[in-house]
C-alpha cells in the first residue's frame, strides 16, 4: 500500500486502522449514516477490497451484519454514529454473543472531552454491551503519536482475532473522533512513514494474532473413550456455531464417525450439519412425542455437542438420561444446559476432540449395539413415511406442510433461513432435503423473534447462494425495515411468511386456556396486508391458494432473483394445533407397527 | 382491595408488585407480547385502573412509553419477554436518561438456575442498561416468605418514586418467573392476607417515598443575586426535562419573572416552554448567525437553564460569553456544557432557585438595562418580520417554510412533536404560534433520529391533545414500526413527513464537498413511497403541491382523529440551503435597519 495523503491526525489513525481491518479476514462491513462517524465511513468507503453495505436502520443493520457472518464463519464489521444508534445494535450483539457468531462492532463516539457534558447524540458508549461484547475496547483520542498508530492497528488485528476465535462472538470498539470530521490536507508531521501509519509491506497484518491448531492428547482421548463406550448410546447434534458451512461440516462428519466407532445413532437438529447425512436421525422431534415410544429410545448415554436442540421433546428425553449418563462438547468454556444434568463437559475443539476419541476406539460391532441402532433406524424410517402420508393429506396452510413443500421446492445448494418461535420447531420436525445439499440456518444464540428478515438478508448475500426465509408474521413485521437492504444492496431473498395474524406458538402454550385476556395478551392480531410492505420495498408478491401455487411462487421468486414475498394465510391456530397432534399420532402408530413387524425391536 | 385468589407463589408476588406500580402514579404501561412476561402482563390486564397498551416492536414501545411520561411527567411503565426483546429497549432508555424522561422499565427474565445455560431466550439481564438506568434491580425469584412479597412492593415503589424524581429518568426492574408462567389456583400458605400480600389499605402505595419540596435559603439567593446581577446579561432556556406541562410552565415563568427583575431579556429555544411567553425572545438562531449583529449581541453574562440550546448559533454566541459569565442551573448533577466554559453551576430545584434569587433583586429599573433589552427586542421583532415576509415568498417545498405554516395551522392547545436533524431546527428558527399554546415537544436527550414516530404516538395518547409530528423521511423510515400504535390504541396523529431523500442534514455539514462518497454515505436516498406504508398502517395519505394544499392536508390530518401521512417533497437539498441562506441574509438586513431607524441601538 502506497502512503495515502496525511489529512490530519484523525484521518490517519482512522486510516490505518480500517487498513489493518481489511487486511484481515473480514466478511464486509456495513455501515450506517452518521456525522460521527464520518472518518471510519469515508476510510472504508475508500477501499476498493471490502463489500461495503450502508444501511439506514442501526438495527437491522447489525443483524444483517450477523447474516454476513452466519454465511461465511468470517467476522463481519458494523459502524454506526454516536448516541443511540449505537444502542440499536445490542439486540444483535446479545444474539451474536450467544449465538456465537464472530462480529466487530465499531461505535463512533465523541472524544472524552464532549463525554457527559450534554453534547447532542452522546450517550456513554464504553463497554456500551457490557459483558454482551467479548472484548471492548475506548481507542484513544487521534494524536500524532507512533503509539496511537500502533494501537489502531494492533486493535484493529485483535478485534477481527478475537471475533473469529472459539467461541466466536462479538467485539466492541469504541471510536473516539474529534473535529473536523472530513480530511483536511496538512503536512504530514515526522515519523508518519513507517509500519505504524502505513501497514506493514505486502498484504498481511500489522501484528499476526496465530491461534495453531491443537490436538487432543491420546490419552484422555483414550480415557474419555473408554468412559464414554456402552450400549445403547445417543450422539445429538444440536444447532451449530456460526464458524463457517466448512468446519460446521467437519464437525458433523467427525460426530458421525465417532457414532459409528460407537454404534450409536445420531440425531441432528435441523440447524445442525448432520441432518442429511446417511444414517442421520432426522425425525427424532416426531419420534419422541409418544409417549411409549419415548420410553423405548430412553438413552443409557448421550454424547451432545451444539447449542440445546431446537426440540422441546427431544430435550424432554435427553432429561431422562441417568445421572452420570450426559456428556457436553462445548469449543468454549460454557455449560449449554438448562437441565443442569450434565455431568461431564468437555471444552475443547470440538472436531479434534471427536476425531480423537474415534481413533481411541476399537472398529464397531456388537449384536446389543446394532439392535438399539436399527430400532432408531426403523422408527426414523417410519416416521418419515408416515409424516409424508400426512403431510400429503393437509390442507392449505398448514404451517408443518409448508416445511415438507419447502423441502421439495428447494434447489441443491440453497439456503433455508427459518425464523425462532414456529418456523425453526416446524423445519425440525417437517422439513427434509436429503441429499441435495439445502443448509439451514438459524438464529438460535437468544432465540429472538427480532432482526430474522435482515439476518437472511445478510446470509444471502454473504453466500451468494439462492436463499429462502420462512419467518411468522409477527417476527417478519418485528424487522419489516430489513427489508430495505434487499433492493439496495441487490441481494435476492424469498421470504415466506407464515401469517397466523399474530403470535401462533402461544396457541402451544397453557396461555391460550386463557381466552379472555389471550388474543390481548398473546394473539397478537397485526391486521397488516403485506402487500403494501412488498411495494414499499418493491418486492414481488404472491398469495397462493393451494399447494401447487405455494410451489410455483416459492419457485417464481427464486428465479426472479430479486426480493419475494410469498404470504401463506396459516390455518386457524386451534385448527393447526390439532393437525400437529395428528401428525404425531400417526407417527407413532407407524413406529409401533413397523417394530412389531421387525420382530418388537422397540420392546 | 379484596383478597385475590392465590395462584401460586408467581403470580402472588407479581400480582402485588404490579397492584403496587398502579397505586402509584403512572402513565400508563405498554406491553409487548411474550411467554416469559405472562404473569407481569396478566396481573397488568387484569386491572381496569391502568392504561394498557400491547404493543408488538420493543423497540417502538418503549419510545412509546417515553412519549407518554412526556406528555404527563409521570413515570410510564414498560414490560417485555426475557432475551433480545429486553435489549431493543437500550435506545429508549439511553434517551430516556440523557433527556430525562421517567421510565419503569420491568424486563421478565429467567430465573437464576436457567441463566447462562443456554436456556432459549436468555441472554444476561442483570444490570442489562448499565449507566445507562438510574437504578436497576434484579427481583428475587417468586417464593412464599413475606420479605419476597414486601420486597415486591418496596421496589414498585421506590422505581416509580426514583423514576420521577429529579433528574427524572429511566429505573429498571428485571422480573425473574419461574413457571408455571399461568395461574395456578391453591392453597393459599399461612401468613399471605396481610399488608405484604394484600397491600396497605386503601388506595395508597405500601410505602410511602417522600421527596419535600425544598426552599433555597434566602442568604444563597442574596449572594447569587449579587453575584449575577449586571449590565448585558442574557436569560437562555433550553429544551426542557419531561416532568410535565405543568412543571415546565412554572419554570418558565420563574425565569421571565428573574430575568425581569436583572432587566435582561429571555432567550426561548422552541423546546422550551418559554417560547410564545410575552417579551420572550424566539428569534435568536436567526438573529445571531449574521456576524455583525452577533458581535452586538454578545452578552456579558448567562444564566442557561435546560439542556443546550438547539441553535448552534445562538451556541456560538454562548461561547463568547467572558470567562466567568456562565452559569447554568441544572436540576441534577449534571455539568450540560459542552463548550465546558461554564464557571458556576446551580444544582438546585430550578423553579425555587430562579424564584428565590429574583426574591432577593430590587425592583428592576435603570437605562442601561432598557438600552440592551431594548436592542434584543427590536432585532426580535424585525427578524420575525424579516422571517414572515421571506417565507411567505419561498416556493412549495422549503423546509423552513413547513414549520411556518404548521404555526399558522396548528390549533390553540395542539402539540407539535418535532423530530431530530433537521426539523427541530427548522422549528427553533421558524416556527411561531404565538398566544395559542401550542406546545412543542422534542427528544433532545441523545437527539437520535430513532424512535421519532412512537415518543409522538406515545405523546399524543398521553396528552389526549391534538397532535403533528415533523420528521424527516430517514427518521420516518427508522421507526415505520411504530405506526401500528395508531391504528391498535386509536391514538390520532398527523405525521408531516418532510421528504428530503435522505439525510437532508449533511447538505448543512463539510460532508457534503465530498461529492464522491457524499450519496453513498450519507446522502441515503431511500427510494421509498411512503404511500405504501400509509397503506400498510392504515393511514390517509396525501402529497400535496402547494401550500394552501398542505395547509388543507394538515387540517384535514386534524379533523380525521386518526392516523394521517402528509408528505413534503422538500427543495432539492442544495436549494434548501440556499434557502436558508437567504432567510437568514434578510433577517440581518432587517435587524440592522431596525437598530439603525431606532437610532443605533445595536451599536
Amino acid at each position: 500500500m502506497s502512503a495515502p495523503p496525511y489529512e490530519g491526525e484523525t484521518y490517519a489513525v482512522v486510516t490505518a486502522f480500517v487498513d489493518e481491518l481489511v487486511r484481515s479476514d473480514i466478511a464486509g462491513a456495513v455501515v450506517s449514516p452518521g456525522s460521527r462517524s464520518t472518518p471510519v465511513a469515508l476510510a472504508l468507503a475508500r477501499r476498493d477490497d471490502v463489500r461495503l453495505f450502508v444501511h439506514p436502520d442501526e438495527r437491522s443493520a447489525a443483524y444483517f451484519a450477523l447474516g454476513l457472518a452466519k454465511a461465511t464463519g468470517r467476522p463481519a464489521v458494523v459502524l454506526c454514529t454516536s448516541g443511540t444508534a449505537a444502542a440499536n445494535y445490542l439486540p444483535a450483539v446479545a444474539e451474536a454473543q450467544t449465538g456465537r457468531v464472530p462480529l466487530v462492532v465499531l461505535t463512533a463516539d465523541r472524544p472524552p472531552e464532549l463525554r457527559d457534558v450534554a453534547a447532542a447524540q452522546t450517550i456513554d458508549q464504553v463497554r456500551l454491551f457490557a459483558g454482551h461484547a467479548k472484548w471492548s475496547v475506548d481507542l484513544p483520542p487521534p494524536a500524532p503519536l507512533e503509539a496511537v498508530a500502533r494501537q489502531a492497528r494492533v486493535v484493529a488485528d485483535r478485534a477481527v482475532a478475537l471475533a473469529a476465535a472459539a467461541p466466536q462472538g462479538p467485539v466492541h470498539v469504541n471510536v473516539p473522533v474529534r473535529e473536523p470530521l472530513v480530511p483536511m490536507p496538512q503536512a504530514a508531521p515526522p515519523g508518519t512513514g513507517g509500519a505504524a501509519w502505513q501497514g506493514r509491506g505486502g498484504a498481511g497484518p500489522y501484528a499476526r494474532i496465530a491461534r495453531p491448531p491443537v490436538q487432543v492428547s491420546p490419552a484422555a482421548a483414550r480415557g474419555a473413550a473408554a468412559e464414554l463406550a456402552g450400549p445403547r448410546g445417543l450422539v445429538v447434534l444440536g444447532p451449530e456455531a456460526a464458524d463457517g458451512p466448512d468446519r460446521q461440516r467437519t464437525r458433523a462428519r467427525a460426530a458421525v464417525a465417532l457414532a459409528a466407532r460407537l454404534g450409536w445413532p445420531v440425531v441432528a437438529d435441523v440447524l445442525s450439519a448432520a441432518r442429511g447425512l446417511p444414517g442421520v436421525i432426522g425425525r427424532a422431534d416426531a419420534l419422541v412425542r409418544d409417549p411409549l415410544v419415548a420410553d423405548a429410545l430412553v438413552p443409557a448415554r448421550v454424547l451432545r455437542l451444539g447449542a440445546p436442540p431446537t426440540s422441546k421433546a427431544l430435550g424432554q428425553l435427553l432429561e431422562r438420561v441417568p445421572e452420570d449418563g450426559l456428556w457436553l462438547v462445548d469449543d468454549g468454556d460454557a455449560f449449554p444446559d438448562p437441565s443442569l444434568r450434565a455431568r461431564t463437559v468437555v471444552h475443547a475443539d470440538a472436531a479434534a476432540w471427536l476425531a480423537a476419541v474415534a481413533a481411541a476406539l476399537p472398529a464397531p460391532g456388537g449384536a446389543g449395539a446394532d439392535a438399539w441402532l436399527r430400532r432408531w433406524q426403523l422408527a426414523d424410517a417410519a416416521a418419515g413415511e408416515a409424516l409424508a402420508a400426512c403431510l400429503a393429506d393437509e390442507p392449505y396452510g398448514c404451517e408443518g406442510r409448508v416445511m415438507a413443500e419447502l423441502g421439495r421446492v428447494l434447489p441443491a445448494g440453497a439456503c433455508l433461513f427459518v425464523g425462532n418461535s414456529m418456523p425453526v420447531r416446524d423445519a425440525d420436525a417437517f422439513f427434509a432435503a436429503r441429499g441435495r445439499g439445502v443448509r439451514v440456518v438459524g438464529s438460535r444464540g437468544a432465540s429472538g423473534i427480532d432482526g430474522i428478515t435482515s439476518t437472511a438478508l445478510g446470509l444471502a448475500a454473504g453466500s451468494g447462494r439462492p436463499c429462502v426465509l420462512a419467518v411468522g408474521d409477527l417476527s417478519f413485521y418485528h424487522d419489516l425495515n430489513g427489508l430495505i437492504a434487499a433492493g439496495r444492496f441487490g441481494v435476492p431473498l424469498t421470504v415466506v411468511v407464515v401469517n397466523n395474524d399474530g403470535g401462533g406458538i402461544f396457541s402451544f402454550l397453557p396461555q391460550a386456556r386463557h381466552g379472555e385476556q389471550f388474543e390481548r395478551l398473546w394473539g397478537t392480531p397485526l391486521g397488516l396486508d403485506f402487500a403494501h410492505a412488498a411495494r414499499l420495498y418493491g418486492a414481488s408478491f404472491a398469495r397462493p391458494r393451494d399447494w401447487p401455487g405455494f410451489a410455483a411462487a416459492v419457485r417464481s421468486g427464486l428465479r426472479r432473483r430479486a426480493l419475494a414475498i410469498v404470504e401463506v394465510r396459516a390455518l386457524d391456530r386451534t385448527e393447526n394445533v390439532r393437525r400437529h397432534d395428528a401428525a404425531f399420532a400417526a407417527v407413532a402408530g407407524a413406529v409401533r407397527r413397523a417394530w412389531a413387524s421387525d420382530g418388537g425391536s422397540g420392546a
